[in-house]
């Protein structure tokens, strides 16, 4: 059987990730191209020996025979860049979010729908293992009916403020992903949310009409109920944590930490953080992500997180920030 | 020194424990009478050698030289019993919650206050060694400023729908103690309360017009925010607990569980529940708090929580309730 | 039911505890009398409302319709006393050992065996909720035909230097346990033992001709094995560990910590240390054995550790320090 | 730079995970060809990009410019292909053994001294990052002096009977690891050696004249001592763990398990079980190794583990071997 072949379009740093996994964890695939607007990253593809390098996506999805392409550009690339993918008849990979605008993406969504491409969304955290090994545990009854589902999520520390002014704030930057497990675990349509956030990190964020500090309350259609808490800084590290409770019992996801020693002295007994960031913590993801991408290539399946998944989660954040702005809870059909 | 005489009126299951505790386990104190209205356990007092039963609360605190009364009678007759002693010039313990109307607790906690008598509150997660530890290193600062504090607490049962229509409702019959419990942790002002209801264990529950599984935010006066989460039924056992997240670090006090083994065998590892429900689970938490008082009596100093804290908590409950029905936010100060 | 009549015979740690215990917390017995050969403790039968207190252990026998004497006196008391409640047709609780002699075992056991008396011997670790839990588990059939066993005993502490003179030496004063707690679990006859000591805590101890930490190697008549590792010195607490591993999988009893805390810092995550020491930690197994001790007692029942149970787990004691003295593998039966 | 040039001898399990990390993780390095007796490898070299394949290792160690050569074929070729290699002036990595043989081993690393290559021996769990770990913090004094070292090291399955056969015997084939392991960590001497073994797993192996169980007890020069237990078959998965402890404290390395959720049932918590056998549970430990080998050959730095490892490691397993049958504790000097 002939490899599949793709291009990557941005080589920061979930690019490099992506393509590292192309070229080496990944059979039946072949990178036959790569772009990047600096020429900082030129280099890169050679070391893989992959042929083609340009500075422009158009002639990315020019290249003879491609069939995919991974982008990984900046946000505000991928609008425009998954149209045209789409209308070169292209399958596409798009690193989240779609774009911060509701109408732009729906926009998106409608040209990949009319062109019949493939579209999927990079909520990595889906491709986890240990939150897929809860996704799957919920699936197989082991905890019943979900009651209430709980997220925590907290970064190590902030981004600098230039990157927060840009982000779309903290829910459509980093509570989207939580909206999207949320999603992922429970299976139910999303009612209503409510969400509180407060600046307790870093002053510099409220100067940049950001928060740093969120608690969010999602109601959905059968009643049930999930919460999430984000922070922009913990101390110990990257703290990922899931937990399912239901009408048969409880199942958790824990962090992944640095490793596996416990040291006992006169003192207390103490163990390793959990790992740091995203690139240590969701590293298996990333491989998965790309398999299962690149697997319904191979096969011409159905792609394992779609656009809708990309618009809902947009939706929560809208309706988070409305709720956030006028300290109610909002109907997600408020938001269009 | 000569012990501090006392008396403990009902000798239901929390009365018996404190009976129980003050006889064997504190040191400085002789429990003289005791009263009960039904006929049914006459005989625990004299099994303890309690010279003096009745079934009248007022022949109970009309005994010589009587110091304190212990009041564990059932929730309606505590503002009657409390106000009586207190006219009576006794130091009183009083199992929550005071009363279910604000007016009257309001009520009972001027006359306390009029007659200078000490009143304690049986809050008694407070006395709890693993909550104690994290309240301790909190105000260690060991976790810095707190930002988000998060409780889980849940029954392994419901109880009988019987005994819900006269609880008051979840907010004021369960989750009143976690709202003590982010109290005594935070220290801070609480701003505003917001709560989310469903039935999702038993369909009686809602014809007894209360809920079952509950989602609470708390928002204190310095924009930090606490979450309660809280459901009737946990099919693993009692599940109960408590973290704090500040700038500093992160605090955990997890479940006291059955026993301590682990087995290994082909399919998992499995490990023994969280204990039961409250009797076993806070078994030490009944015998500090007695000792407490009975500390405070001794050496007449102030209760360790006071009429203050029963009537905050009460606000909380009131709040939430108010929260849940209409849907909204609800400020502290609009509980008059 | 008339209460069963007994008495406690030295006041020392042990005997307070039991004292304690058969007071308040084990229904059907009454103490009527207790003995203890220094002045100092004279009050402490007082406070407990026992009616008589004696130096002498004759006169405590003597108790008209005394039933049972629990023996709680120093070590090398034992032996007589036990024979004088044999001979006096009382039923014994006695600490252990009986007598670092194995001559002096097998006289005062004939006495006990002729005099029809129950002898119950004071291995307290049997009664441990941990360890009877691993105890059950592998009476059903859970880990399968056991392979290896391992302990690990480890004190917080050495005792004075006058006592480890006294004390018989680590393998009889402190490994004994270990001995006792193997032949438990395995329910096999034990073979052979290889023990290897080393003075690695304190210079005093080897000019005391005792060891401070040893490894020890126990075969059972199956060829099944266990390990035991004991140091007078661990400094983060009473280390009490246990593992059966087998055919089926393997089970373990962790160490009882102090509580249940977390604390997630910049640095490391922390937890409580295990419980400091005996008292603390064994504090339910001596409540249990005093309550199988009183319904033996009540129910006229085998006791359920008996006086073999000491015999062989000090021939154990004395095969390990010919083991080590020869370095060599010693056989159970070359200890006559 | 230019990139050190390597080969690689043997396709097997491991020659496969060494060529693979040499291609793909490992900078600085490159492999130019590929040895293999059998036919059936001979398309991975090809996957990779490597020019050169062949069934003959003279013709690999021919290859011009090559530096380093890494031997992964069966056991009885290594003394060979060492002597070949060490002939020919080249840096080597060999797979453990060297050889089973003491004579055999002294004579090729007397070819290896003589030749002045370096010599680096796969002892690959010195490279584990948990063991790693703990190594660091004995170093670090976390511990203190070291008083025992407790390896626990059991196999999921046996081996094939026709395997074992050739094996050397379980000392020679499985506890050779924890034999180095035991001297990674303490630093000290070895003296003696105790070891006991039993046929508990499967009556085929003890008719292969071999053990599958077995306890050994390690002493040093300075009376500390280290306990291995061993078993063919922990049905619950491959059991990896250490702990040393020491006048300090105690350090332990858990399994690494794999994932980290946790169900909360009716009957029991449960979790995932240890990763499943060496290709799971040492992946990192074979990525670092081979990153430390390259180090050395590209900085020329003195290999991490030597010759002299494996020549002692081979001494205590056969010191193991007499002692188990002639059961008595053997010095290792009595091994020559």
């Amino acid at each position: 059987m002939k490899n599949v072949k793709v291009a990557v379009a941005g080589l920061g740093r979930i690019g490099k990730i992506h393509l590292d996994n192309l070229c080496r964890r990944i059979q039946g695939v072949e990178v036959i191209g790569a772009m990047e607007i600096s020429d900082e990253y030129r280099n890169i593809p050679e070391s893989y020996g992959i042929p083609f390098f340009t500075h422009h996506f158009n002639e990315l999805i020019g290249l003879k025979d491609l069939h995919a392409v991974v982008i990984c550009s900046p946000t505000d690339t991928h609008a425009d860049y998954v149209e045209l993918a789409a209308r070169a008849g292209k399958q596409i990979f798009c690193e989240k979010p779609l774009d911060l605008s509701l109408a732009r993406v729906k926009e998106v969504l409608k040209v990949v729908e009319d062109r019949q491409v493939n579209l999927m969304l990079g909520f990595n955290r889906r491709f986890d293992p240990d939150f897929r090994k809860v996704h799957e545990m919920v699936r197989q009854d082991k905890v019943g009916n979900i009651h209430i589902i709980k997220i925590t999520s907290r970064d190590p520390g902030p981004p600098p403020v230039e990157y927060i002014k840009r982000s779309g704030g903290l829910f459509l930057d980093m509570t989207i992903h939580d909206f999207d497990m949320v999603r992922y675990i429970s299976g139910k349509t999303v009612k209503e949310i409510y969400a509180r956030g407060s600046v307790l990190v870093d002053p510099a964020i409220k100067k940049a009409k950001d928060i740093d500090t969120a608690v969010i309350t999602i109601t959905f259609g059968d009643d049930s109920m999930a919460i999430i808490d984000n922070s922009r800084k913990a101390v110990y590290g990257y703290d990922q944590r899931l937990e399912v409770f239901g009408s048969k019992g409880m199942v958790q996801a824990d962090n992944n930490y640095e490793d596996h020693h416990r040291l006992f002295t006169e003192k207390y007994i103490s163990g390793a953080l959990p790992l740091h960031f995203f690139l240590e913590r969701y590293e298996k993801s990333y491989v998965n992500e790309m398999k299962e991408f690149s697997d319904a290539l191979i096969h011409n399946k159905k792609m394992p997180v779609g656009g809708e998944d990309g618009l809902i989660s947009l939706k929560m954040g809208l309706a988070a920030k409305k709720s956030m702005e006028e300290n109610r809870p909002v109907k997600l059909w408020e938001i269009e």
